[in-house]
């Protein structure tokens, strides 16, 4: 019997591997009597108890079946000696609803293509603190020796869901018990959760027009059936609601995303009205309301909602950085129960280091200090980056400034969408990552417009992009300017 | 207009505060003129930039209206000076089928109320490596300077899915490449993410009896139709399986939860083979191959997969601790695309820090060493718990020994359901957490059984624990030695 052991490993382990090739490739025939221990151990220059410990092995597995002193034969059922002809295709129909509708969603790694340019404006890159991960570093070293590892907590730390309670009733003045705060994975997981919780196939979801897409494709995927609700400066326009309610209004009440506005008093009362009478249940997606520089920021819709219809989100990832996955949710009192066995279903709950160390940091106030810091730093930026615009782009530019949040909206009046697309692949030429506003909206607005997030740029960085940004104005001015060599030979 | 000032925070804020108080009560009615800030400001003996500021946040909140100089209103449709009669009950039906069903399920919090036991024998407490926190910690503390933190990658970070590859090729028998690894929160998510890319409720899908229940849980929410195939000392009976093939079979093949053999080779090839014929696809549950004590790891199912029709799932939450939350799934090629969206629409990835600590971990053999840790630890509490039972119990259990893992399954052929639910009681009365292994059956297994999880208890804990034991059955014998008051009263 020719075996070639491999060399890697202990003895047995590789005589097991020989014999195991040997037994698939056909070499050793289904039936074969196998030779005695002490002589196969001679043959091989092994001791006998390598040569017992890997029949022992191949007994296990089934390779061989019989006893020593016995004999020890190859078993009768052993792997084709052939590997079997793949039948499986390499891709195939989706083999739910769900994964079709989730095919047909916008590809959602279009925007991470543009990553490498130098100067890139995408909106959402929120780690400005270069001691953060330091920082953060020994808030986990620190959870790690102080956080009870074996045990996992379905809604979230005790000690996290309290400083949350604290952090939303100082910042957005919310009054709840953390009972009725739950910990997610992030905005992401809390619409999926919601979903699950709130909406079968063909429920209705009212968005606001424009609106964050990824909400959108995770209620699609889901099977719900959307309708998008215009917004005006005042945010939500209440009255186009439809009379007979969807299930689910979502909103983002502190600043409107990505247009800018926050939702007016009137409008978030003629919102809690429309929940009240309708039955309907509110999404409030407060995204980014740590982030204002002129103003303090606008108490939460769920704290005027004396009749716990709001399911409240907020998320760390975009304060803290994207990487972290953790947001929280605060529940109507009716929910909570259902949210937690989605929560339990989904993934049995969160990391328990990173919320330990994330409590840790809110009770000791360096959560408030990071705050504070990326308030000022990002206002700094902010008023750099409109500076910059005024000066390079002057009128071509309408300025939508929400005072808040990680991006301006710049609209564009006097350029045609196509011409607004040649710009951004001008730009991108160049080394600007500049985004359309459109992607947000299901219909594209009549005016085009660039949402310019200014989180990942130095107040450096954002004066050279917002020079380029006025060049590459230019240049399409200067196309506009004189007619296209197509239209020239049509005119001829 | 009298205005109390709280005094906590800036005046502008305090003074904001103290206004919206008097807007939503009333005393400021709707329509009134407010006094001019210049008038306000002696009045309060503030600076008039604290009346202006607060009179600008009120406005772009709504609760105010009009223009410095032509004087400022309290809004008409400001909030209702009575707070709304909540009309939202505590409790409500379920609003959606998924919810009910979830609803329906048994409660998953049930063994966690014997948590304060002083010797629990709960399957799956695996922290036993004391100095795992600090290290662990260390890791984190590394990784948090060495991770890109502003953004995240949806299958999972590179370097972790590629240190995976070499770990189940290693220890598994498993040939893939990172493009078809996807770093999941634990196998709970997998199975989450396999019932969204898999099943449509109704859709069939085949487990194994007994198996662990949360798995059945996670498929009756989703809405799954349940077949149950029996076990025996090969594993999964697979001439049990349906001629029309349920859309999945989910096995634990290198240790069967909870009863512990091993899927022998020749089901090892029925159940591939009737995955070939009929089309249906396979979820190995690998959940604790790592621990294995007298005999090396069975390779995985997926390793013998020519036809890649076998979905491997493994989980570091069992190997290092609960509250990691990290485990991987190993893809069929064509399944791959849809997971990913899957995972996407769930949480978006994984967080990125601890995926970057264990990749770390991994690469630089702090993992490896962790694991020979505990697998001497655990082997060295298996042994005495062992002995225990032979000591304190004798024939009178029946040790169902699988040489891996972290329980074993102890069966009382000569006792009824009855008598091991007083068993059990008594037990916990005495401070010994006791598990029946019937909760794992869909029908009551026709043997009474114990799952007794080592994990948790020290060498000498279980030395204690079995003697306890030993006693608990001696009182049960004791009882069904002397006939009942009851069944005396029934006589006489």
């Amino acid at each position: 019997m020719f075996l070639e052991l491999d060399g890697h490993g202990p003895h047995y382990s590789q005589l097991t591997r020989a014999m195991k090739s040997a037994i698939l490739s056909g070499r050793l025939a289904a039936g074969a009597r196998l030779p005695p221990t002490r002589v196969l151990a001679e043959d091989l220059g092994v001791s006998r108890i390598t040569v017992l410990t890997a029949y022992e092995q191949l007994r296990a597995e089934g390779y061989i079946v019989g006893r020593v002193g016995s004999g020890s034969y190859v078993s009768t059922s052993q792997a084709d000696p052939m590997p079997p002809r793949r039948t499986t295709p390499r891709s195939i129909a989706p083999l739910t609803r769900y994964a079709k509708r989730a095919r047909q969603l916008a590809d959602w790694s279009i925007t991470a293509k543009h990553r490498d340019r130098r100067l890139d404006m995408q909106y959402g890159r929120p780690q400005v603190n270069p001691t953060l991960g330091a920082i953060w570093g020994r808030e986990l070293a620190w959870a790690a020796t102080h956080t009870k590892l074996d045990c996992t907590n379905i809604q979230g730390l005790p000690a996290l869901r309290e400083q949350i309670c604290d952090y939303v009733a100082r910042r957005r003045g919310i009054r709840t018990s953390p009972d009725q705060v739950l910990i997610v994975g992030g905005t992401q997981q809390a619409v999926a959760l919601t979903s699950r919780v709130l909406l079968d196939e063909g429920d209705e979801v009212a968005l606001e027009e424009p609106h964050y897409f990824s909400a959108s494709q995770q209620f699609s995927a889901h099977g719900a059936s959307l309708l998008a609700i215009p917004t005006d400066h005042e945010g939500l326009v209440c009255s186009a609601l439809p009379k007979q309610a969807p299930r689910l209004v979502m909103v983002t009440p502190s600043h409107q995303f990505p247009a800018g506005p926050a939702l007016s008093l009137s409008r978030r009362q003629e919102l809690l009205s429309y929940a009240r009478e309708t039955g309907c249940w509110i999404m409030e997606d407060d995204y980014d309301n740590e982030l204002r520089y002129d103003a303090s920021a606008l108490p939460a819709l769920r704290s005027l909602d004396g009749d716990d219809r709001v399911i409240y989100v907020g998320t760390f990832s975009r304060v803290m950085f994207g990487a972290l996955r953790l947001g929280y949710m605060v529940l109507p009192e009716a929910l909570c129960g259902d949210f937690i066995n989605a929560k339990y279903l989904c993934d049995r709950g969160s990391p328990a280091i990173e919320q330990a160390a994330l409590a840790h940091f809110m009770e000791y106030g360096g959560f408030e200090r990071h705050l504070r810091y990326v308030t000022r730093e990002l206002g700094a930026r902010r008023r750099e980056l409109i500076a910059g615009l005024q000066q390079h782009a002057g009128d071509r530019v309408q300025i939508a400034d929400s005072h808040a949040g990680m991006h301006v909206t710049a609209w564009l009046p006097n350029y045609d969408h196509a011409q607004v697309d040649a710009l951004i692949a001008d730009a991108h030429e160049r080394g600007l990552g500049l985004y359309s506003i459109a992607p947000h909206y299901r219909k594209p607005p009549d005016v085009p417009g660039l949402a310019l997030g200014y989180c990942g740029l130095s107040r450096a960085q954002l004066q050279e992009a917002m020079q380029l940004f006025g060049e590459c104005l230019d240049a399409v001015d200067a196309a506009a300017a004189q007619p296209s060599a197509a239209a020239r030979r049509r005119q001829a």
